[in-house]
């Protein structure tokens, strides 16, 4: 288990598959100084017998990228991989015993049906993971030998409604969600596309994927609630902005029947009471106030007499959307402080 | 009448009051080669005295500001005043026979009290000119002495969702518009502002003035609704983002039955078919697009089976959300080609 | 003749070669309302079969690019083209009579041996055109069938100290030129390169090619001096930063003996005194004076006692760095005013 | 003595006096979870009653600014304050037996003569600290109650060029450097200044000061050279861009005699070879590789035939130019590792 292998006083060791993109270059940056972990293996498919202070000389890591050929030599696993890469990496890294944290979207889906939908890959049915979103599932992560990351985008629109569908109150019922949420373009990779070039998109804002984007059935799942159910509409519009980091998340909820704010606000602060990292602010909340941070910062923006909200929510995308969340996964995991290492 | 004074062949005499600003600088920069007309005065206030090539050395133009006395003598008149300062303007421009038109919101709600809750000023009743957006309201301007020209916000979100509304089919009732718009810095003006600095606002989103923006009871009105009005419901969230120019509106329309891609193309394509500057798209718009040019870009960009569509609208905001949308109404207001010295 | 040919009456046809990347785009821009001349075909390798307006939707041209295939059935040819690809398509061209400007260095340099040093390409001696830089070489191109426009830096940098080298003054000797110069990203191109990925770019700086970047001999063939004239020195450091558009050039020019300011900002303005895009400013020139327009912005920022000056020079790189330059130069050839379509 | 304090174990208290600009909420973020010392008072003038959060949301502190009145109940002040503002200040600190770090130039000249001149201020003879540059000077500043922290560009520029006069080795000799160096726009300040808002800046490069910049006497001061030294000569021109934090230096150095690449490495190699913040690299250094780190990265970038280098430093203004160097400083007056706190 990885809670007992960390009372041993000994520092486990972390391997990272997918070391080279942003999200494994940040839990690189994470981990270096953590107290309860050293760094081993790092690998990297197209980048393997590089060093990472080639790609990444701000990391100061002296360590050359490998190929990986099954090793399981480390304690923990981190998959920083393209979506698909990881389903046949991890029920073997499983067998081997070791304690894996998958930052793709393989093992998010409970419906095979939407996955094969919205990844156009197939998978097998039993390719799910527990859903590493610690402010929602923090029992079920501890007890867990292999975690789910959630997704960029996912993360701040769930955290930025869970309140309304998973604090038990049915007094605050929702109607319908409206979201718009603009991205750092890093939440796209490192990549080579012309498209997300600085030519291109300097002084630019592009809208994609508006209504097919795979996070949505991953927000329904978590919510416990349905993109097709009837009675609740969701819609979902990511956009891509000019900058590097950061997710801002506009969200437009319909309740049934009006609320006051100060309800809506303690039913956040209820909810989040025990969350080191989501902060409900009563000042608005903008990007730069969490990037380099994995604070998700929420402000219920107006409160309108037809039950109509607009609720801001944002992250950093490479930590809490991706590389701080996988930490704080394995800081439960381990059974330690949530938030070693992580307050930046 | 302007129309009568365009024909007379000599070029018409254009006087700019509040020309330091970034839209007073646009419409120095539209009419500099503009065929009909020939820049006269430049009043600024702070500036008076300067030369405008100190301000603005691209413009390549040698007047200098000057301090506004009252003067009659130009027969057309531009304001691109902060709000509030045009009020006392206009009227003794309108008694000297003067063609007139204001960029600010001063003169654009009918409702005083509106006006009032909106932009916390006073003004009389009477103070409303026809509001100058030539895709909904051609022939009345073209029968205007003086027009108040549309906000920047309000030109995107009102043409992203005006044929619903203003087409006469009553086929496609709207229920509610939930809207997000991304506005570049430069539509805060030339200002000096902490908050919008270069280190403030580089990488950074910030939403302001959630539920409360002065373009909201603007966009009901030219649309001929009402936010109070319970059958329909309204939300405005506006945010200004690491860029200079354009406004990137996220239309999250609800209709009461649902509709297909094409039927609602359709009736966009109808209802633009003789704006020269709105484009329905098929493509995803962006905003890099529409910079420096007078253009509306519109793509229906999802429609779902329960009636929820989003459509994206991107202008820039100086151009056709400002000088240009201004220069379009001079043209329709002298009768010559509307597109004129706006094909840029 | 291109002179003879203006004169028909007739508008001449142009086409362009390489018309997807971001210079022949703006070819494209400043041709589509020139009143002399009009686009016939759009050639592009890469992007034959697609419209124009899928790539470029704010040009607002409706024709597709096609395969080149040797055709030469319009007046005049624009190529912009990467290295290496106008070497076998202008001499032929040239045999058909028409008037051709290039836009890439492959007919820049004098000397086959720097042209094989720096471009790594082989060309043969008679592979040179006329210079087309009109301040220093006006009275040959208009007598020219073809010119090989210069480089963006090398505009930048040549227009920055060319009254020292070219005035026929030899009273301001030069011992040394050190430069720097900050180029927008789309010098680059339009381009999928990794480390031009906005996630890369933004807020970055990057030297590249520091010593050895291959307009340091086209720069020394137009001053007519060398880089390898002991007597000379001259180094070039060129960077990109997180700008789209322009060069920003700074020139530390060490005198033989010191100057007055007023005695060198007189050569500049003597100079350049029948240049219509060349300003001599007294105020600090900054990019965002000079993107957009065809202009090269000049200010002698320092002179010290000691005969050391920094000159600092800025140009849009796309415009009088490349296609507002090439216009420029195909005016000169036709015999029309230099500035026409280029007055923005 | 601040090493004997630190000695006792317990937590030093520190106070910050100018703890709302841009350094101050630097120096505050570095010592938030510094092992030796504890934050106590955080003044700032303007900013008196106001909440840290509510400036800087991201630091996570929830101290609140206060008005300074002459407290002197901490045992270490850091001084970020406007230059000037610490002239009367200082003195009294010392007298209380304080331990001092002023991030200001109102110490760091001894000529009273160049501090007039450049910083436009009288100041006494004796108001002059150790110069607080670790690589150059870590035994005074050891021995040390009070240092002045060095300039953003002076950090940059000396630790590039420091090798040449400082290593005690005669053979490279230099004649000249000319300095481009390119800041970001924190450097300014958390300002209000409209020449310094996204709308001017973005896409924007402005050089100012050229030749007059006040960090040029602190530079050759450091040095142990002068610009007034006849066989010397020295410029710097210094701009802005479009980036917030950072400055990359581009210095051209003339050496008596050509010297080799590896000769030339080697002495930066071994002059830096204690230095734990300084990097020099192979590779071409680049902004983003320094930023929000205390290094500062040097690359020669080019060596010429004819004694010609070019070198690039880089450093993150914010960080090793004002916050990360003065806590650097404190660490070594309190006889602790240099690195402590700092290794981000």
């Amino acid at each position: 288990m990885a809670a007992v292998l960390s009372n041993s006083g000994k520092k486990l060791s972390v391997s990272i598959i997918g070391a080279s993109g942003y999200s494994g270059a940040e839990v690189i940056k994470l981990l270096r100084f953590h107290p309860a972990v050293e760094l081993d293996g790092l690998y990297a498919f197209s980048q393997a017998g590089r060093p990472v202070a080639e790609l990444y000389p701000a990391l100061g890591c002296d360590k050359v990228y490998r190929q990986y050929n099954g090793e399981t030599d480390s304690d923990i696993y981190f998959l920083a991989l393209p979506h698909g890469e990881a389903l046949n990496l991890v029920p073997s890294l499983l067998k081997a015993g070791k304690t894996v944290i998958d930052l793709s979207g393989d093992f998010r889906l409970e419906s095979t049906a939407e996955h094969e939908t919205f990844y156009k890959q197939a998978k097998s049915a039993d390719a799910v993971l527990t859903y590493g979103m610690p402010e929602l599932f923090r029992a079920e992560i501890a007890r867990s030998e292999a975690v789910s990351n959630p997704g960029c985008y996912a993360t701040s629109i769930i955290l930025g409604i869970a309140p309304f569908f998973r604090s038990g109150s049915r007094a605050l019922q929702v109607q319908s969600v409206n979201c718009t949420a603009v991205s750092g373009i890093s939440g796209a990779g490192r990549s080579s596309k012309t498209e997300l070039s600085f030519s291109e998109m300097s002084e630019n804002l592009r809208a994609y994927k508006v209504g097919s984007h795979q996070h949505t059935p991953e927000i329904m799942q978590a919510l416990g609630t349905s993109a097709t159910d009837p009675s609740f509409g969701f819609t979902f519009t990511p956009m891509i902005g000019p900058l590097v980091r950061g997710i801002y998340s506009i969200l437009n909820v319909q309740l049934e029947t009006p609320a006051e704010l100060s309800t809506v606000r303690e039913l956040y602060r209820d909810f989040y009471g025990a969350a080191p990292f989501v902060r409900v602010r009563e000042t608005m909340t903008e990007i730069r106030h969490v990037v380099n941070t994995n604070n998700c910062d929420i402000t219920i923006a107006s409160v309108s007499d037809n039950g109509s909200l607009v609720i801001v929510s944002a992250i950093d995308n490479l930590l809490k959307g991706a590389a701080g969340q996988a930490v704080q996964n394995m800081n439960i995991m381990l059974g330690i402080d949530e938030t070693t290492g992580l307050l930046l």
